[in-house]
């Protein structure tokens, strides 16, 4: 309360503006101010309830310049990766909401038409803000609408192919598209490749650029500045940049005929007013080479910028990172992964590990630690990280290839074409499948059994605890075991003593955990954990009731003996997976059945066709009745 | 067999050589004549066996070259968008089996590993080739194996995202790449956009380029070239380069750090010679940019590029295409497409068209001549053109998109997040869609049934005949009817007179085509054709069978009251679809089935889970079983 009152009176600017219209009514110079304001703002909310930390702060000063400039919602902003937008959503409505972002039934942590009409464009994943701002852009062209249409992608976003096709598109239609693109040098984990190397060498040829903008700005200001004048300027300051630079002379965006401005300092929020200001009236499409700094203005986020990416709850005073511990707990899923990688890769010295810029994500940054030359950070390119896989594996070497199960969407032409047609020994390492939470829609890992088991060629697994992923990922890495995908939750799995002496699986083996006489269960994955417990619970309240219980292990090859079994004992077959009710397992032992014994009844437990917006996993399971009670509930519902 | 005395006469080179190995006796002065004795022998063969003329002329030079230079098979060459690899196959041991190619049980019309060593990775659709190479290469040089890897790719492939992400990536580990881009401005359509602007500005400042190469061919005859001499070369180049043209100063590739070379004449066969050997022995990812003529050498595919990109049967003498004609015929369903588009645009002037590099393919040409403003060709970038749909739907318009039903793979991603997700009005027009032929196994649009399914937000059609066509397009088009999917094979249809009034029809209702008392189909899609011809041959053979019939129409939402009442009525359920057996309708009404009718047998006929190779669509029908006959098979062995 005390607190509260503190803040309150400290954000004199902050606590009158509650939409762009309050903004505009400041004057410019008190927008560093209200920056400052709206850091520490940003800083203490996030402290409390967590979120990604340093994109926001390093986009204050953007977000603030934009909306003081541009003529929003009408105008369009359209924020790439949309967890950079905590400053637009405080600024644009939400700022007595922001204590509920990400929070059940709050807001979302990611810019959603649904939730405001200032959230242009819905962004979760990377790399999609230049095709929809050029939509956008072209729908008011061919509707006269006459509105300002900007795309701010960070650099790391510039890697993903999608943003590529964007730009390489942004000239063939009239169109007055502004690009911002955020310079960080960082995606989560720092970016490499030649992208990346473009901007760094841009952004140290200070001189030539410092040279290059002001010479626009002497121009503009005589009143010069004509499409054929505006030509010259862009030749003068190519000729500036030969002399300047060698490495720079080759600018990329310039090379695909978009005109290119910068770099600028992303944190000094009056230029960047002025620059906006001009290059508003600017036709045509552009980039704003802007940057900036992940994590600004909080030194423990400037100093450890993976870490404080999306921190957890943190004291914002001593930049302290809270540890939840109670004894000891069971690992994470994704060290078990990385751990166990590293130690398959020290016997086997053909794997290599592929990452799409999630080192630390998937804790591939172990591996990578100890053999730097044996793994591969790609940058945001789900597609290239399993058509490169494949190449390795083409010749020889075996490719764990570790991907998020939504970012893995991208990848699923690469996976059916380079790889499964292929038959290619490449393991397809799926993290975060499932219910991932508070990221929400984009992110839940939701689709991954149904959009694979369609797919020939493909070896397709969920291990229900950490023993099973390490001889799972043992099972894989063993000679000609074709295209693996192997799936699992994020987060906290089941057993403290993780470290199995790893052994192989029979491949398509699925397993009996418990007999019972009224029904199966059969599931799949982590979610068979929540089964045991509901099983539990059901023969403590029901003493004439037993069910039993198979753990599948594979959802393909589907093991069609142990399904013979339990179909020639059962009437009752209950399916659980935590993937979507329609076209995973609950589909193939549908299809099975239906075939082969007409009279079973089956009933899928799973997410159902929905999209699933955030929350704890704890409470959307909940909700959609997939944990332990649910599963239970359902179960008695079918039985009595 | 007079003409075929006649060539193996003319053929004096090529008659002898059957490996590259043959091919290397040759003196390079004899290169030329053996290109023209090449290219007049696919011109004879593609003349009688139809195939991939275009763009297999323009390499012919380029694939005499490689072979020459480099020391294939071990040298690892992949061609992307594989179809330009008719002169390899021929020089690398299929020059007898090419009259198969693309036959039913002959060789592959693309490159593929099971075919031969030479077929260093499969390539069917395009841009994949810079990733897997770059693969290759890091196989190589962790291996030790001191291979050279070459990635042929086509200036229309460099659009797609996928080979940016590679060329991004192309410099992050020592790797000894060579990148040649087969610039002709061409995919199977002209191309535009940014990248093609560029190139185009390169290859038409030939000064500077003769220059730089001039001067680099100086001083590597010098003996000067080391790492250190060669990074001044380059400088020397940019300067040059400077001097000579103000818009090529912008090198996209030296820009990501690659080094470049060229544009050379890509028909100059002892010039490419001469160029690959100095490349050969250059370290470090490198592109060569060689400007090529698609169809070149033969006066008609040089004149008219696109229809000659795959004619059919032609005189070769004449080049007169061959027309097949008995009478009146139904259209193709392309046409009806592009007709039906062009017509609803005329009266809804909220639709746009949007086609990845395929307008002539899909038909959109027709509305593209008629309305160029509301027709977007993006270039070979499928995830764009989604998200760029997504963007014009956000902003009122109504986009439709057209892709080929195995190409969507490719936006898979962009569905999902940036369509269904925001619920936005965007039509899906899945052109060849099921079994399409010859191109094989790449190209078969198997998977979209299944993997569209499990995506909420999304209205998944398919009609029966071009009527039904017409009226799920006039459907789409109404108001706020959110994601709508349409598939439709590729080719004729069944309705010579296929113009009708276009009307509504009800979203998600099956329609009862026939009724009867044994059995019930229910099918999707122009496969119900063939169920009404494989019922007609039932109910004529056995008397005393009848047998329902059911045109699903939409896979979802599921038409759940016609299925209750075919599940009241029948005991045998049959599901006919031109798609993946697993995860599409058969799946969706054994789940229906095992959950509310269980008793209910359901067999399902599809296509079966393997990846299908090339050969006639009716030949792959029927050695698949989803003609009439095969169907009548599977429904009389089911009920006797």
């Amino acid at each position: 309360m005390i607190i509260n009152m503190f803040y309150t009176m400290c954000n004199t600017l902050l606590n009158n503006i509650y939409y762009p219209a309050d903004l505009k009514k400041l004057n410019v110079n008190q927008l560093p101010t209200l920056c400052n304001e709206l850091r520490n703002y940003i800083i203490r909310m996030c402290a409390n309830n967590p979120g990604h930390l340093g994109s926001s702060l390093g986009v204050i000063e953007l977000t603030v310049a934009i909306h003081y400039v541009f003529n929003t919602p009408y105008d369009r902003i359209v924020w790439d990766v949309g967890h950079q937008a905590y400053a637009h959503k405080i600024l644009t409505g939400r700022k007595d909401l922001f204590h509920t972002n990400r929070c059940f039934r709050g807001i979302s942590g990611f810019p959603t038409p649904k939730e405001s009409e200032y959230d242009s464009f819905g962004t979760g994943h990377s790399s999609t803000s230049i095709s929809a701002a050029l939509g956008l852009s072209i729908a008011s062209e061919l509707q006269k609408l006459n509105r300002n249409v900007v795309a701010v992608i960070g650099d790391g976003s510039m890697t993903g192919g999608l943003a590529f096709e964007g730009l390489n598109n942004a000239t063939i239609n009239p169109n007055n598209l502004l690009i911002i693109l955020n310079d960080n040098h960082m995606a989560i984990d720092p970016i490499r490749g030649g992208l990346s190397d473009f901007l760094s060498n841009i952004h140290t040829s200070k001189t030539y650029n410092k040279l290059r903008y002001a010479a626009y700005r002497t121009l503009k200001a005589l009143h010069l500045i004509n499409d054929n004048r505006k030509k010259k300027i862009i030749r003068f300051g190519n000729t500036l940049k030969s002399l300047k630079s060698e490495i720079a002379t080759n600018n990329i965006f310039e090379g695909l005929n978009i005109r290119y401005f910068g770099p600028i300092d992303g944190h000094d929020v009056t230029k960047m007013v002025s620059v906006l200001t001009e290059l508003k009236s600017h036709r045509g499409p552009k980039v704003l080479h802007i940057i900036t700094k992940k994590g600004k203005g909080y030194a423990p986020a400037e100093k450890e910028v993976t870490l404080w990416h999306a921190p957890g709850e943190f004291n914002p005073n001593t930049g302290e990172i809270k540890k939840v511990s109670h004894g000891a707990q069971p690992p994470k899923f994704q060290q078990v992964f990385g751990e166990t990688l590293l130690e398959l890769a020290k016997n086997n010295n053909k794997i290599v590990g592929i990452t799409p810029a999630m080192p630390s994500g998937c804790s591939m940054n172990i591996m990578m630690q100890a053999m730097p030359k044996r793994t591969f950070d790609v940058g945001i390119a789900e597609g290239h990280a399993v058509t490169f896989s494949a190449g390795l594996a083409k010749d020889g070497l075996l490719p764990f290839c570790n991907i998020y199960s939504s970012f893995m969407q991208r990848a699923y032409d690469n996976v059916i074409h380079d790889v499964a047609l292929q038959q290619l020994n490449v393991v397809l390492c799926l993290d975060r499948a499932g219910i991932v939470g508070n990221d929400g829609a984009t992110h839940q890992g939701a689709f991954d059994l149904a959009y694979f088991r369609c797919i020939p060629n493909l070896t397709i697994a969920a291990p229900i605890n950490e023993h099973e992923l390490r001889n799972m990922m043992y099972t894989a890495q063993l000679p000609n075991q074709g295209a693996v995908v192997i799936r699992y939750p994020r987060g906290k799995g089941v057993t403290i003593d993780w470290r199995n002496k790893m052994q192989a699986i029979e491949v398509g083996k699925a397993v009996q955990l418990k007999q019972g006489n009224n029904a199966a269960v059969l599931s799949i994955g982590t979610i068979g954990n929540h089964v045991i417990d509901a099983i539990k619970q059901i023969e403590t309240t029901h003493n004439h009731i037993t069910i039993a219980h198979y753990n599948m292990r594979y959802l393909k090859p589907l093991d069609t003996n142990t399904l013979t079994q339990v179909c020639q004992k059962h009437k009752i077959i209950f399916t659980a997976e935590d993937g979507t009710i329609n076209g995973g397992l609950g589909s193939a032992v549908a299809e099975f059945v239906c075939q082969h014994y007409p009279g079973i009844k089956v009933i899928r437990i799973g997410i159902p066709d929905q999209f699933i917006e955030h929350g704890s996993p704890a409470e959307l399971y909940n909700m959609l009745n997939i944990n332990a009670n649910g599963i239970a509930k359902t179960i008695i519902n079918t039985l009595i």
